[in-house]
Formats: structure tokens, C-alpha cells, sequence
């Protein structure tokens, strides 16, 4: 039988991920926002101080079969800082293709996150969820997530480039 | 007269952000969740590998006055990773004293993140805010950012260490 495995990403990953960061934007109904390329996600992810850290979750096939290990799934996650509480991380994406969902994967990528935060000193970790995927928002808070949105009112702001560069005078 | 400046913070600063961040988390009414010490944030800001970056804002005494330089503002950020973007900065927090409000102390801190931003090749920088705090959000909005949760539903999540270590089973 075929068996799943959870492992950091290698830099051999980089064109699997970015087939899965597509997928992902194509199911939240966002793809035309992504411009990233698996050169970029190479060198950033992959050079003496990596913007970000990945895991993947990937099918092992039984012993006999032919083909080779599939990624199916992915957590992206990276350090960040709250001045209360202090080291904490954040999962940018988290995402199973949709023929591997409801056999548990993407709970089990949110452990391995929780596992590193909790070795790395962390004291809690976030990640954000469009409204609409209730499927998701069920998952996080079954396993113990609070919704801030809901909960204090915290709304994601966003400046792009070319409001950056109107203040910065560029 | 006094004058404005928005400068890097240094390691002895640490008391006046940490005075700051207090002040913050009471006007957020969330001053509760606040358990950061002083030594935590000279450790994870001023080491080798610095977890966040911070720019402070100091009225600087006119020639003859006796007291020294104060600090009445502060902006703490890091740099994130956005799967479609790229390189991006996050603005964890910004605050002005209230005495200090409406001279523009808080745009300036904005525009010199986003200044940092376009010199380190981000496409972006984000940053969330309390969804009563109507003076925030017209301020960042007349800046030129977009309200996330707003436009496309995004909620913000966070599990916290009681969650991971249940996860983690630990």
C-alpha cells in the first residue's frame, strides 16, 4: 500500500510547490495575483538565509510500483515576531490537492508546524483563511485555532508597489 | 523648535518600544495578551540573526533645551514571503503617543517602511488593524492600501501553545 510522508522541502521541490502555489490561488479564486517563479522561490527558500521554509507531504508508492514519490500537499511557513508574545511563526499557504483531501494530510502538516514552532521557541503560530472556505475554517478551529477576525476584529491591510512607490516619491 | 526624526532603532532603546508597545496593547484593549519582557526584545532584535527590524520616532529638543531626545512613536517590522509575490514586509505594529497624534508622525513611519521595502526588492508590505479603529483604517487606506478582509474575506487565525502542544501531543 501506498504511504504518506510529511519532510522538509529540498530545492528539487521548488517546481512541485510552485504547481501547488497555483493550485491553491486557482482554489481560493486568486490565481491572476501570482507572478512568482520557481527561480525566485529557489533562491529564496534555498540560499544561506531562507525567506521561508516548506514542508511537503508526499505519496510513497507501495514496494513494486513503478512510479516515484508525488508531492500532494504543502505548508510554507516562516518566522515572525509579535511584540506580545515574541517569536512566533506563520503559515503563509497550507494546501493537499483536492484527490488526497479527507484522509487527515493537512491536519497533519499543521502538527509538523505546531512540532517546529514548539522546538524553535515559538508561542503560538497564525495563518490567514478567506471567508468563504468553511471547509478550512472548521479544520483550524477543530484544532484549537481562534478566529482573530471574528473574535477582536483584525483586518489584513495590504500596500502594493505602486502605492509604496507615490509615498516613498519614486 | 523641536524637531521630528524617524531613525533605526538601537539596543537601548528596547525600554522606550517595550513603554510603546504597552501603550498599544491598552489602547487595542488587548494589554492582557501582552507578556514580552525587555530582555526578549534586546535578545531577538539586536542579535546576529534579528528577528524583527524597528524604526523609532524621536522629537529631537530645540537648540538650548534641556531635556533630551523622546521617543513617541515606533513602527516594529519583519520581512515575510508571499507564494505569489515574493519578498514582502509585515508591519507588526505602528504607534504614535496620543499627544503626538495628527502631525503626521504616523505616515512618515509608514512611508519609510515603505522606503526599506522598495530598497530591499519587496513587492508589498501588509499589516493588520482592529476593525474599530476607523482613524487607522482611513489612514491606510488614503495612503493607498487595500482592506483584505474586506475585498476578498480573509481572516486571521492563530493557534496558541496550548493548541500546538495537543497537536504535537506533548
Amino acid at each position: 500500500m501506498a504511504s504518506l510522508r510529511i519532510r522538509e522541502a529540498k530545492e528539487g521541490d521548488c517546481a512541485d510547490i510552485l504547481r501547488l502555489v497555483r493550485e491553491l490561488a486557482e482554489y481560493e479564486k486568486l490565481s491572476d495575483q501570482v507572478t512568482i517563479s520557481e527561480e525566485a522561490l529557489r533562491a529564496d527558500g534555498f540560499g544561506e538565509n531562507p525567506f521561508y521554509h516548506c514542508l511537503v507531504a508526499e505519496i510513497l508508492p507501495a514496494p513494486g510500483e513503478l512510479q516515484g514519490p508525488c508531492v500532494v500537499g504543502y505548508g510554507l511557513y516562516y518566522f515572525v515576531y509579535s511584540t506580545w508574545k515574541g517569536r512566533s511563526i506563520y503559515l503563509e499557504d497550507i494546501y493537499v490537492t483536492p484527490e488526497y483531501r479527507g484522509q487527515g494530510i493537512g491536519s497533519k502538516i499543521i502538527t509538523k508546524v505546531a512540532e517546529v514552532a514548539l522546538d524553535k521557541g515559538c508561542s503560538q503560530f497564525r495563518l490567514a483563511v478567506l471567508d468563504w472556505n468553511k471547509r478550512a475554517m472548521d479544520l483550524y478551529k477543530a484544532l484549537g485555532a481562534q478566529d482573530l477576525t471574528e473574535a477582536e476584529g483584525w483586518h489584513s491591510f495590504r500596500f502594493e508597489g505602486e502605492a509604496m512607490r507615490e509615498m516613498a516619491g519614486r
